[in-house]
Order: C-alpha cells, then structure tokens, then sequence
C-alpha cells in the first residue's frame, strides 16, 4: 500500500466526503462551541455580579437558546439536503464504489438527523415548561455519542493517517458527548462544566477542519504522506497544541465578555433582580423533578 | 471461511439460538422498555401536575410495580421451561455440536434466572416495605451487567456479521446495566435519566429482533451475506437510526400519555394531594437509608 | 502447546501459586466478604428499626472494625511469613524457573503489604477520632486494585484456561475495588453499595478457589482440558452463576440477620437511641470534613 | 531486535529525551505531588482542630497557592527554554534521526505549555475574585490529560521495556488527570481525594525517575536487558511497591504536620476563627456557582 491508494481512496470520496463537507461541518461545531461558552461566560458573569440591563435578560437567554436550536435545526436540515441533492450522482461511480457511497450518504444522514432532534428538543423545552430542562443535555450527549458511534464504524481507507486522523476526531466526538453527560447528571448549572462541554465541541471541529486540509489537500504536492508513521506523532501533538489554544481562546472571550458587561451594563433595577431570581427558581425546580 | 460455512453456524444453532428464541426474547424486551418509558412519564406528569384520580394512585404505581415483577419472573421462567424441554434434543445433534449446545443452554438459563431474581426483587421490595427500593435499581443493572458479560462469551462462528450484531447486542444490554446503575448511584428519581435506561433497553430488543432477521432469515435467497465488511457499516447505521426512532417513539409516548392525563384526569382533592405526598416521602426516606 | 506444558506451568508453582494458597486467599477473601455483607445487614436494621441492646451497640460496630483491622493484618502478615519460609526452596529449581518464582515471591508480597495496610488504617481510623473515615473506603479500593494491577501483570503459562480464570480473578478484584471507590466517594453511607462491594468480594473468594479446583487438581484423571475453548465458555456461565448465587447468600443472609435482630432485641430505651443517633452524627460530621 | 538496537534507541535520545530530563521532569512532580498533600493535610488538620496562628492563615493559603503557580510556571518555562537551546543540536543528528528528535521537542514544549496555563491559571483564580475556583482543577486535570495523551503517542523504540515504562508512566498521568477531575467534579473540599491525587502525581513522578535510572544508565553492563519480559513483571511489582510506599509517606507526612500543629499553634483568638470561616463560605460560594 503506498500514497497512491490513499489517493484513490479519496478520489471517491469526492462525492461526500469531499473537503467542502469537512470544511462545513468543522466551521459550524467550531462556531457552536464558541457560541457555548460565550453563552455559558455571558450566564456566570450576569448571575455573579447580578447585573442585568434591557439587552441581557432571563428572556434573552430564553430566546437565544429558542434560535439556537432553529439555527442547528436548520443547519442539520441544509446538510441533509445537500446530501441527497448528491445522491443522483452516487449512480455514475464506478460499480465498486457505489454500496460504499449509499453507506457514507446513510451514515451522514444519521448524523444529520441526530443533530435536528438535538434542535428541536431545546425548542420544544424552551416552549413547553413542563418538559424537563435536563432533556437537552442528554440530548446533545446523544447527538456527539452517536457521531463517535458511528465514525468509529467509518468505511475508510487503510492510509495510516486516515484511520489516526479520524480516531481523533471520534476521540473529540466521544469527549463532547460525555461532558454533556456528565453536565446532564450533575443537572446543577456549573460553568466550568460547561465551559468544558464547549472547548471538546470547538476540539472536534478544529479535528474536522484537519481531515479536511490533510486528506483533501488542494495542493497535491506539498500533501502529507498518509503513511508515514512520524505523521501520525506530529498529529497527536497538534492536538494538545489545539486543545490548548482552545482554553486561550476561551480566556480571551471571558475578558472580552467581562469587559463587555462591566461596560455596558449598569446596576440592575430591583425588579429586574427578581425576574433574574424567578429564572432561576425556575430552571431548579424543574431540575430537581 | 464463506457465507456457507456461516449457514452452517447458524444450522447448530436451531436447537436453542433460533429466530423465534430471539424474536420472544427481543419482543419482552422491547415492550418492557416501552411499559418502563410509560410508567417513568405517567410518574413525571402527575408529580409534576399534581393531579391525580380514582385510577392513577400511589397505590396503583405500587400494584404496577409488583404486577410488572411478576410478568418478568413468569415470562423468564417460561424461557427456562422451554429451554428444559427442548435439553432432550441436544442428544440427538451430532456429537461435535452436543457440548456447545449444552454450554449454549445453560447460558441461557443463567441469563433468564438473573432476570426472575430482578422480578422477585421487585415483588419484595414493593410487600417488605423495610427492604431498600433501591435495590430494585440495582438488581436491574446486574441483570444487564450479567447478559452483557455472557454475550462476550457466547460461543460464536466466525462469521463477521453474526460477531458485529451481537457485538451491538452486547453494548445494547451494557449501556442498560450502565443507566440503571447511574439510577440506583444518583438515588433520586430522574425521568430523563429513567427514559435513558428505557430507552437502552428497547434498543436491546431491537438489537435481539435484528438478529434473529439477518441470522435465521426465512428467506434464504434474500439472505444478508454474513462476511461482507460493508454490511457491518450498514448495521452500525441502522444501530444509529434505531436510537433515534426509539426517542421519536418515547416523545410520541409522552405526547400521548400528556393528553391522556389532560382528558381523563381532573385536579385531585386535597386528601389524595396528601397521599401523594407521603408516597414521595416514603420513597425519599428509603432512598435516604 | 498441548495440555502437557501447561502441566509443566502449575508445576513450577508448587513453590507458591499452589492449590493451597489459592484455597487459602480464596477462602479468607470469601469469608471477609460475607462478614461486610453481614455487617451492612446489621446497621441498617438497627438503624432502620432503631432497635439496640446492650449487645448491638455502636460501640460494637467500633469494636468489630477493629476487630476486623486486626484479623486482615494477621492475615495478610501469615501469608507474608509463609511466603518467606518457602522463598529458600527456590533455589532448589531448576534455573530456568528461579527468576520466576522470584517474581512471584514479591507480587504475592506485595499484595499482602497493601492488604496490610488496610488493615492498619482501620484500626487506626477507629482509634484516632481526627483521622477521616473515608480513608478506610479509599485503602479497601487501593488494596483491590493494586491487586488487579498485579494480577494483569502475573507470571502465566500460555494455557487458554490459565489467562481466563486468571482474567476473571482480575474482573473481580477491579470491580471489588471499584464498588469500594464508589463508595469513597458517594461518603453517604449506602447499605445496597456496600452489599455490593461485598458481593463482588465474594466472587472475587469464589475465583480464587476455582482457580484452586481447576488449575491444580487433586485427580489429574479428570483434570480440564486448559486449552479447550469451550471451557472458558463453562467458566464464563459459571461466573454468572456464582454471582446470582451470591445473592441468594446475601438475601438468606439478610433473613437471617432480620429474624436474629427481632428474636433477641427489644426495643432500646431512650439513651441508647441517643447514643445511636450520636455515633450516625459523629460519623457524618467525619464525612463532611 | 535485541538489546543493541534499544541502545541506538537511547542514543538518538541523547538530544531531548536524556536522563537528566527525566530525573528534572520526575524530581519536579515528585516534590509537587509531596507539597500537595503537606497542603491538603495541612489544611485538614487547620479546619478540623479549628487553630490557627499568625503563621498559618486563610491569607497563608491564598499566598501559597499563588506561590505554587509560579513556581510551576516558572518550571515549565525553564524546561521550555532548556528545550530551546537545545533546537540547534537538532541539525547535527543523523538525517533520519532529525524528524523524530524535531517531533519529540514539540510534544515536550505542548506538554510544558499545558503545565504553564496550569501555573497561570492559578495565579489568576487567586487575584482575581470572580473567577471560579474548580477551573484550577479542571486545569490540572487538562495538563495531566494531554500529558497522558502525548505520553500515548510518543515516539519509542520496539524495546519491550520501554514501552511498558512508558504504559506505567502513562497510566499514572492518567490517574493523576482523573483524580484530578473527579475532585473538579465534586466541588467539595474532600481531603482524601486531594490526598488520592497527589498520592497518583507522586507514583508518576516515580516512573518518571525510573525511567531515567533504567533506560539511561550510567553504567551499561549492570544496565537492564530491555527485551526480557520477566522484567517488565518485576516494574509491574515496583510500580505497586511504589504506590505502597507513597501511602506510608504520605502517612508519615500526616504524622509530622499533626505534630508540627500542636506543637506550634496555640488555640486561636475568636477574630481569627471567624476569618477562618469566611474564608470558608467565600470558597463555598465560588463552589455553588
């Protein structure tokens, strides 16, 4: 086996998955996770120095979460039609290609699917009061549980790099799902928690950018060698330098975010303080259901 | 090793590990985790509405309770009792298949006799009220902890498929003895966490209902060919869509029972508010001891 | 390989992985296990019915970790004495067979150093009132998996049944340690954990003295056949059952220990109650720290 | 392979992976796992014996751990800095020994990286009032986990004994980053968890220590022959003397600051109790956030 077949490998994989779709995906879990932890800093900082102002509001946060699942909803939607708007195009693959493009085309629809379902839970329990808060983290457990499931049972090719690239991205996939676990039983609202949940969310789409620039290079030549084992160290290096560089970006957008509060925001009005204070009442008592 | 090597496998196991052993068995299963999904939401709603009425009591969950542990001990030892007399059987096999028939049966009875240990241990816990309910909890993890761990020890053939399917029975069955442990660890009543384990506990069934299609087809012709790599991809997939339909099914099935509360309940009076009360009380102060 | 060589393996243990030492462990680790069973028994009846008398005070269960700590100790230190009066026999090996045995000399040791100092950090915990008493639960966890460590790293011969008794030997002694680190760290006193714990240090007994039975028998006529893979499936059916036995044992135990309790105990007067509730606060207030 | 080639092994090492490394890199987390339990007990005893002095105070506590993030940074920064100075020697290596040295600077510079955001981190949570105290932990379970994951793919030569060093050094990062988590999850103050940590980050400063003595040593012909897999039994059996040992220190440790208390602290005066208290609450509070 040598760098051609990789090569070959992916050649066929144009029609799904291509670098555009590695690309997609990456950008918005990326996107995600910083989304996660703004929100989580922006919750913190409000509730410890109990500011709040028109703009930041319980109903803000409501609202916020509201769109947010529209937003993955939708995104989860366009991904699946993408999809099947390739789908036509599986036929006029050369025959030994075509089950295993049907099984890539099913597999990402899965994925796909399990991401709408997250979106419209945190609808649903946004909407509905007296569905329980908690259902959305399990939810968001499952989604990144079933991803690693089902990478870990990705037809692949046997590049070296290939497999190790994608173990670590089922590693992110897994990590992600199990601190949204582990938020989802503690059901307390802990923002390092959080906070963590988010820097595996931004980890995974950092890996799927990397399938996407390392497997699908532009640039033929200057392309890794797939099979070179030294390759696969310098990777797994890269990955704690992401995985650091995560927490400097979070550090960076806590300060952003307080220096943003502590800028904007004046002393709340009592009431204010009350209607923060229901809020949270609120989201308790129906933790502890 | 080819596909008829694999019939061969599956020709020995039409003494004990036929279709229709894995259809009743896959069947009580999936309907038990759909009863429990039920019983959990039927729980929530009327905690949660405080409504209550001349049906849905305390006194009727406790009835449902010792109702449930008694179905589950009978339909087990009716397993055991067919298992024993199909035993004379195994004599007649050829004398290469006699010792795996023998390991498979008692297998099997070991599996069905932790199940009546957990429907006994619910019968008691529910009439010795000094007993500890959380026992019941745990009881239900060592049975799935117990069925998971001979699964990994099944006598097998070589066949890819039949490795991979009951691979996903075997993560089917542990993921259930997992969330009835975080049940019985947590304590306190969780209904995510319940439809969690409810949840795993069909997708089992579906797993066992998987299996006795692909492995013991009616239909040889449209057979699934057991050695194929990609087929293994294409189950995993299935396995990810299940999970999914399976929490289609439960939100379906709290629709469903919301409005049946919502129609047939009116508010309770005051007494059965009371009742209701000690009822938690009672489970809490257990759960303390 | 043949069955031969791996008699050749159990005859270089004569030195010290004999029948009797594996009789000897298996039966005192199964003795101990079924003592903590009793002992969780009896604290939560009494705790429960809030019955005492001058026999079952709280000053007893002091007395019998003590008690207990001291037992372990002497235990562990008999087995270390009668390891070092056969460690001048290995010179007398054939040389290929000293390091070896050497090997197995200190793993052995080892293991009962750890156990040793469970011992005395009970003894110790109960006498000085400052020392926190979770240490006792976090040694008991420590002592089970530096011997779980040690046992996946043992000398084997490279017979089939030889690596898998000696693997479920392993399972138990993780688990062990596992329910007994749960138990650390939950600090509430839970009597189900703790019949847990104590279960799975009755399988671990249970192990023992199957390796005793099966690895080193009596009448090498009808000895196994370690190399036959259909065995390892007996053994795994064989796992199961004893851990279903073990709870029939618990659950005769628990009749047992609750008929006793009612026959011999009458109703404690009201300082003893005083005393009882006292020692549950004193051991709280430990918890806490 | 033999034991010629694991020389070469070591020999390329030379550059970055040498002994003095190893014994700076183990006598450095050897001595911060002692100071973390001579804090953690310290601790203890101070809350538990409610004394304090004008030595020994919340203030006292505060300093230290802003103290001990320096220090840590200002080690890494070193070992960066001594990495460095080292890059140049790179160029002077044998063609295809270049790549390897070249990946192993980068996953020692990501490694001591992690280590300085831990020492920042720290310093940070201890100025500045409103960040929450369980990211220190969180920190600290990172840099042990990305040390684990680095330390997994470590570039190594085929020698059997290497590797196994490496697993065991592995293993104790590991359990370090885990204990560490589990304290983060916790939130409670729990001593003997701390004590657990710091017990795992000692065991891996051990391994640390015995890799430079085994690998690296100074004098080849009582060097240890790397392929012989009696003698990776023989570092399974050190590595649970180690842990041994380390609980007897820790112990003797507990002895020695209990005894320094009551020698030197007289009973505090009221004010001091209630900043204690304070103290208390204000870490509470963070907790709760």
């Amino acid at each position: 086996m040598n760098g051609s077949e990789a090569r070959i490998g992916s050649k066929h994989s144009k029609i799904l998955g291509d670098a555009t779709g590695h690309f997609l995906a990456g950008s918005f879990i990326l996107i995600l996770g910083l989304w996660w932890s703004t929100k989580s800093i922006l919750k913190y900082i409000c509730k410890q120095q109990k500011r709040s102002s028109s703009l930041i509001t319980p109903k803000f946060f409501s609202r916020a979460e509201i769109l947010e699942g529209i937003v993955i909803s939708v995104m989860a939607l366009i991904g699946i039609i993408g999809l099947f708007s390739r789908f036509g195009k599986i036929k006029t693959l050369p025959p030994e290609h075509i089950q295993l493009a049907k099984i890539l085309h099913w597999q990402h629809v899965t994925m796909y699917t399990v991401l709408i379902m997250l979106g419209v839970t945190k609808v649903l329990c946004f909407t509905i009061s007296s569905l329980p808060m908690s259902l959305i983290k399990l939810m968001a457990s499952n989604a990144f549980f079933v991803e690693a499931f089902i990478f870990y049972n990705h037809p692949r090719s046997n590049a070296l790099l290939d497999k190790f690239l994608h173990h670590q991205l089922n590693l992110g996939a897994f990590l992600t799902g199990l601190a949204a676990f582990i938020e989802f039983l503690l059901t307390k609202n802990n923002v390092v928690l959080e906070l963590l949940t988010s820097s595996f969310a931004m980890l995974q789409g950092a890996c799927f950018l990397q399938i996407g620039f390392v497997l699908y290079p532009t640039n033929i030549e200057h392309a890794w060698d797939l099979n070179d084992p030294n390759n696969s160290m310098i990777f797994s290096t890269l990955f704690g330098a992401y995985y650091a560089s995560i927490y400097v970006i979070i550090g960076v957008n806590y300060a952003l975010v307080s220096w943003f509060i502590k800028l904007k925001l004046s002393k709340p009005c009592p009431s204010e303080i009350q209607s923060l204070k229901n809020y949270e009442q609120h989201e308790d008592s129906e933790d502890d259901m």
